[in-house]
Order: C-alpha cells, then structure tokens, then sequence
C-alpha cells in the first residue's frame, strides 16, 4: 500500500461521503413533505471536523440525522491499542446516518461508511441496518435484496459474510436479541482498498433504493397508542446497543468527536418499563421471536 | 484478614441489605401514598440471585427500584482483572436503589452499598447520590449534611474524601458534566473490614433521612410542560452515564446478572433532542453550570 493512494483515497471519501449526504438528505427532505435539515459545521481542536445535518419533529421523520466528518491527530495511547492499525496517529473519514420515523410501522434505520488510517494500516468499514418495530417481513427481504445486489457486483462472498458479521455486531448480550433484522456490516474486506472503496460507494448509493420504498408504503399506516408504547420500549434497546456496545459511538466519545453529532443516533422519545414482555401471539411478541434467531431474509426470511 | 471474618461480613451483609430493602420500601410507600412494590425473586444460573422490587406509575414515584442481591461463582478471565481483587472466584453482596419520582422538582437518588470478595482480597464499595432536574440549594445541602454527618461519626476523613470521589466518579466526560450534584462514594476505604462494615451500615440507614424530606417537600410543586420536557432531556444524560461509564451496571451486565434488575435504573420516559441548551439566565442554565462546577454542599454550596 503505498502513501499516495491511501492519501488520494482520504480525499476522494471525503467527496463522496459529502456528495451522499446532500443526495440522501433532499431526498429524505422530499419523502417527509414537511421538515428540513439543518446544519452544523464543527471543528474538532485536535484535528479536523464534521458537517452535521438533523431534522426534528418532521411528519414522517421524528428524528433524523445525517452526519460526516473527517477526523485525524493523535489517538490517546490505551484507545489506539485497541483498535487494528499501529500507533497513535490516525485519519478516520466517513457518513453516519440514522433515521427515526414517527410511525412505529416505519422501521429506524442506520448506514455508516468510513475509511480508517492508523499507522501503516488503513480498512474500510460501515454497513447498513434495518430495526423494525412491527416486522413486514417484505420489507426486511427488500431491505437485504437491495444490499446483496450492491454487494454481489463486486465479490459473492460478500453478503453472505457481511451478513453474518451484520447479525453478530448489533447483537445485545444482556437481552440475547439483535438489533433489528440486520443487514451488512464489514470491518476486514481484505486489503485492497480500490476495490473496497468501489464497493462502499456502490453500498452508500444502494441506501435510499433500500429504504425509502419502505418507509413510502408504511408511513401513513393508522397507529395505536398501545403500538405507540411498543416502540418507545424497543427504542430503548437502541439506545441500549448505541451506549454499551457501538464502536462507532465509542471511538466517537474516546477520540473527542463533537457531542450532540456522535448521539444525534439516540431516539427522540424512549420508554424503560420493567420487565416488559409482550403478549404471546402478538405481533409485537414476533418480533421478539425473530430477534432470536437471524433469518436469512435476501431469500425471503 | 482472616477468612472466616470475611464469611461473618457475607452473611451480615446478606441480611444488612435486606433488612434495610425492607425499610426503605415500607418508607417510600408512605410516600407514594398509591402505588405498591411488585417483588421479584430470581436465581442466577452461575450460583447466587436476588429480591429485585419495582414500583412504577405511583403518584410520587413515577419509577423506582431497590434490589438486594448477592452472586458468586466465577468472573470471566478479562473481566476479573479489571477488578481490584485477585483471581476469577467472587462473591458480591449488595443493595441498590434508584428513584425517578414524577415531578421534575422532586430529584432522581440513587443508592448503592456493596460487599465483594474476590480471592484474597475483599472490600465495601458504595455511596449516595442525588440528582436534580430544578436545584433547590437547600436540598442538596440537606442530602450532603445528613451523609456527611453519618461520615463524620466514623472518621472526619471519610466525607471529604468521599464526597470528592463522587465528583470523580458521576462525571459524564462527554458532556464535561457530573450527573447530578454528588453525595459520597467510596471503593477503597483503607480495608479495616469491620470498621468499614459499621460505616456503611449507617451511611445506609442514613438514606431515608436524606431524601424524605426533599420529596415530601417538593412532590406537589405544580408543573408546566416545558419542565417535564427538561425532566425527560436530563433523563437522558442519566441513561448516558449508567450505559456508558457505571461500574455497577457494567459489573451486573458482565457477570450475567438479571438483566431487568440491573437496567431498572434507567428512567420511565426520557428524550433526546438534539443540541438542546437551555436559555442563559433560566434556572435549567443554572443547574447545567452548577454540574460543571461541584459545590461545596455541606457548607451551603
């Protein structure tokens, strides 16, 4: 790996994780008909810094962020052991999103694409996943189509392995559920950044083909108060996922990224109930059921 | 320290806690006036359990829990080296408490007095900490008093170690915040057991009197929406804090305790809005300043 194309990488990510954010933020302005985007841009002391763009409070969207950032300086000592690379100074550039929508019908949904240099070693990672709180099993099977076709142009072993890896990462030990019906995820493609960076590019792009067929068919779905209570519930997995395991909140936190751009992730309203467990037979208790055990959707779930 | 003092403390411990669960429910019954305490008995499969107790939608307190639990067995190798004691054989014997009360005027408190042995070496850790959504200076003076005038009875060294520790620890590094407005916290007394053992018997026994009269005198403060608003933002950097740094919740979710028991501490109805600040001059600004900068509360602050 030679400096230059590490160092022209950095540069054309940075291009293409901003072209993506304007794309993917129009387009979510139009599927909301309401609410815009507003945007912060911030600069990190040690080094770099982010465009941060949220909406709140829209009509189909009750929150939803749509960050980058580029990032680089000196990684404090015990963190930069922690990660694959060598030594403290880094580079690290990428899109953050997650989209929490108003109707509990309408799954929440997180992509991340980044591109990482520490010491002699840079990898790309990032993926994109899907967390319903009523499961429609055609739209996690789209949700997965979608990502395996981006993937399969470029190698076939792909989905398969960034699906599983998918289902492995956003997994809460203490509750020994996933996330949500996952998706891809991948942290080790190998080595041979060109071909990575094609491949992320196809993946970003892949996002709204992905997701906003779901949300369009699910966004005026009529919503009980009862279905109202269940999603605030399942939104505190999130934020229990995002807070003890995330990598990305983490490395965030630990390398001094801003704040309110790291945890725009966390939902707008969020219920703890103890001990809570849905009725048996319930669509709500399916759900559970099939947090449980992955299922292989790109087939049909 | 001989072994069979340390087996006597187990079993004093075991029924210090439970006698003291006991107390404090009857207590914030009275005070709730409504609402009851379910009880959850549970066994833990790797040896041990607890008596987890929950009370949610009562007229004061709008969730609380106080759990008494004792586990033991065996930690994870990488788990028992981030401990203070030697090897993977534990046993770990406490109460916690956490009360999130309806009225944003009324503060969170929190409990914890623990009892862990593991191989050679055993120690109490604990403390009391209170967190307000609207600062009354003369509640958290009250809270501080009353756990420094139990301090002071067993040694003028403890509450100001003590009360500086709980800064230490209830600080929120990303938010350059600590949680609430302190109280005392201590892990490493100095190791005279039996001393050690009297001490946090009646820092515990102190509790009821420090947070009493702070609720009774605040819970029927008539309440705007703006103010549950603030109550349900400051929530959330509660969760932020258990999630991200507590070492209790990390040390019940590590050795498998129940999860229900140990996520009991997180608020009933909590938001996240993004890059919220409240306006200079309010008494939400007030608070905000006040927890970056910790008071000296015993002395009026």
């Amino acid at each position: 790996m030679k400096t230059v194309d590490v160092e022209s990488l950095k540069e054309r990510m940075e291009a293409f994780t901003r072209s993506l954010q304007d794309d993917i933020c129009a387009a979510l302005e139009r599927l909301d008909g309401t609410a815009r985007f507003r945007e912060d841009a911030w600069i990190r002391p040690g080094g770099g810094g982010g465009r941060t763009r949220v909406l709140e409070e829209g009509a189909v969207l009750e929150k939803a962020g749509v960050n980058t950032s580029v990032v680089f300086g000196e990684l404090e000592e015990q963190f930069a052991q922690r990660l694959q690379g060598e030594g403290r100074r880094f580079w690290a550039g990428g899109i953050s999103l997650v989209l929490h929508p108003r109707n509990p019908h309408v799954p929440t949904v997180h992509a991340n694409y980044r591109f990482i240099h520490q010491g002699g070693k840079a990898w790309f990672g990032g993926g994109a996943d899907l967390t319903p709180y009523y499961l429609y099993d055609e739209d996690a099977t789209h949700f997965h189509r979608v990502h395996k076709a981006a993937c399969d142009k470029h190698d076939a072993d792909y989905y398969p392995r960034f699906k599983a890896a998918c289902d492995g990462y956003f997994h809460l030990r203490h509750r020994e559920e996933t996330r949500g019906v996952g998706g891809v995820f991948f942290e080790n493609m190998g080595g041979e950044l060109e071909k990575e960076f094609a491949f992320i590019q196809d993946c970003g792009r892949a996002f709204l083909d992905a997701y906003l067929p779901i949300a369009e068919r699910r966004k005026d779905t009529p919503v009980t108060q009862a279905q109202r209570f269940w999603q605030e519930v399942r939104r505190g997995r999130y934020v229990e996922f995002n807070l003890v395991y995330d990598r990305g909140t983490v490395f965030g936190l630990e390398t001094r990224g801003r704040t309110e751009s790291i945890l725009m992730s966390l939902p707008p309203q969020v219920r703890w109930r103890y001990d809570h467990h849905p009725e048996p037979g319930t669509p709500e208790a399916r759900l559970v059921e099939v947090l449980r055990q992955p299922r292989d959707w790109a087939r049909g779930g």
